[in-house]
């Protein structure tokens, strides 16, 4: 998974060798910035128009001023495709900060720092097929999850702890309500309805999240905008997470808790493959 | 308040202008590490046991193996002082990352970044006799402000408001119960007793709050640890905040509110004499 040379920067395109950072960079020090990460399918970005969006909202909320119009963002970003030659299954790793300065907290007189390389990714596709494990555990973090900041650190925590109980995910609650997971969002099927957290501040509004929605549409499955309980899942008849590196993902175990006959459920599967036609994999 | 050259990292100490970060490291993408400000005046370390005691306290809890043993970090961090003849009112901010790594939200198989630099830093005179202004804004950060991490972008948004505002600091507050401000703690006078919040995962255990706590008890002088309210804030006798860079600070004015005749009160002008004493300074 190693990183394609040619990397964008706010200077234009760098040799990945000749990128590096000072110590008084506001990423390194406030983690004041945001990011984003883009699937590429062979070759092409996949939701590309919602990432981007979102880019430009996270950026608002957060006052940071990004070096470049959204017009040349997309321009730049296929620019780092052809110059990368890359036409495998890859991602995009997209970060911006408020800039290289020395330590204050309120905002410095500095341009944004802006970084975004390619790496190939190889899609999940036994855990796919298969579905993973999760635990469930109190979700501490702040109260706008909505925006894609690099302050990640309760996110890292709790994928380290999925990661420590032979889990892929940590499934986050507030007060026994279902928010999403630690790098994605959560949904659960029951009696044929989808259910997954509403899109609040408290939840990332996750770009395959907004095409799930899309794609059940069309498959005319039930879809409801509803928190549900962690009681609600555990005994959901099917669960399924969602994030652009893990695509429609079926979780088969939540804690000690096997899911119904602990292999995907249909409804989940159907979704699976309309995302795999939706995204030119099929 | 330029960096003095010569900076202190895992590897030994660096020239300032040598110091760069690979774009693939844990605080530049995660905000994956911790960091301390500590005092120096006059050429010397103010409450050193304590900062480094809260340190290894805070890579602890995110299990971030720090590259020195403690008597290790006591001994750098003279030579840091030495190395850079340093004499003056000073500062030393740490960090300390779980280190430079391909990106994935689990620990990688890296070891620890740490730095350390000096600068100059004047007291700020003017401010501590004469008081600050301050807003109050709910507290939307995680629910482990006890940890000194990097994941500051709340804080920093706060500080932000603030400065727009005309004041220099934010006191938060969850459902109208003032836990602390984006970088210090926050007290009241009432009838003569000090109030504060307590030291919960709710605040930072401040190093100055601390001492306070000390200085107080030898004056003789009520202190309870109580968190207190909004409405309780703004009818104050006096209110004050503590951190180690703004001392012991008088608050004159809540949001619209003077508090009393809009000077520092007798208590917060006690407990910033015994802060000098002290200290050295006076």
């Amino acid at each position: 998974m190693a990183v394609y040379q040619q990397v964008l920067t706010q200077n234009g395109f760098i040799d990945k060798n000749d990128l590096y950072y000072p110590f008084e960079e506001r990423g390194l020090q406030f983690g004041d910035g945001i990011y984003e990460v883009i699937r590429i399918y062979h070759g092409k970005y996949y939701l590309l128009n919602e990432h981007v969006e979102r880019l430009y909202r996270s950026a608002e909320s957060l006052k940071l001023k990004l070096p470049f119009q959204k017009s040349e963002m997309y321009v730049y970003l296929d620019e780092l495709l052809e110059i990368n030659q890359i036409s495998s299954d890859a991602k995009v790793y997209l970060q911006a900060t408020r800039g290289s300065a020395p330590r204050d907290h309120v905002f410095p007189d500095a341009d944004a720092n802006l970084y975004a390389y390619a790496q190939d990714l190889a899609r999940p596709l036994d855990k796919l097929e298969n579905g993973v494990a999760t635990i469930t555990r109190p979700d501490i973090r702040w109260q706008n999850c909505y925006i894609k900041s690099l302050n990640l650190l309760p996110n890292v925590m709790m994928k380290q702890e999925a990661k420590e109980h032979g889990c892929f995910e940590t499934i986050l609650h507030r007060d026994n309500v279902v928010t999403e997971c630690s790098s994605s969002n959560a949904y659960i099927v029951k009696d044929g309805t989808i259910y997954t957290h509403p899109e609040t501040n408290n939840i990332l509004h996750g770009c395959v999240r907004l095409r799930v929605k899309k794609l059940v549409k069309d498959l005319n499955i039930p879809f409801k905008e509803e928190a549900f309980t962690l009681s609600q899942l555990h005994d959901a008849d099917e669960v399924f997470l969602s994030s652009s590196t893990a695509e429609v993902m079926p979780i088969t175990k939540v804690d000690d808790t096997v899911i119904q006959d602990g292999t995907p459920g249909k409804i989940t599967k159907a979704i699976q493959q309309a995302y795999e036609k939706d995204a030119g994999l099929r």
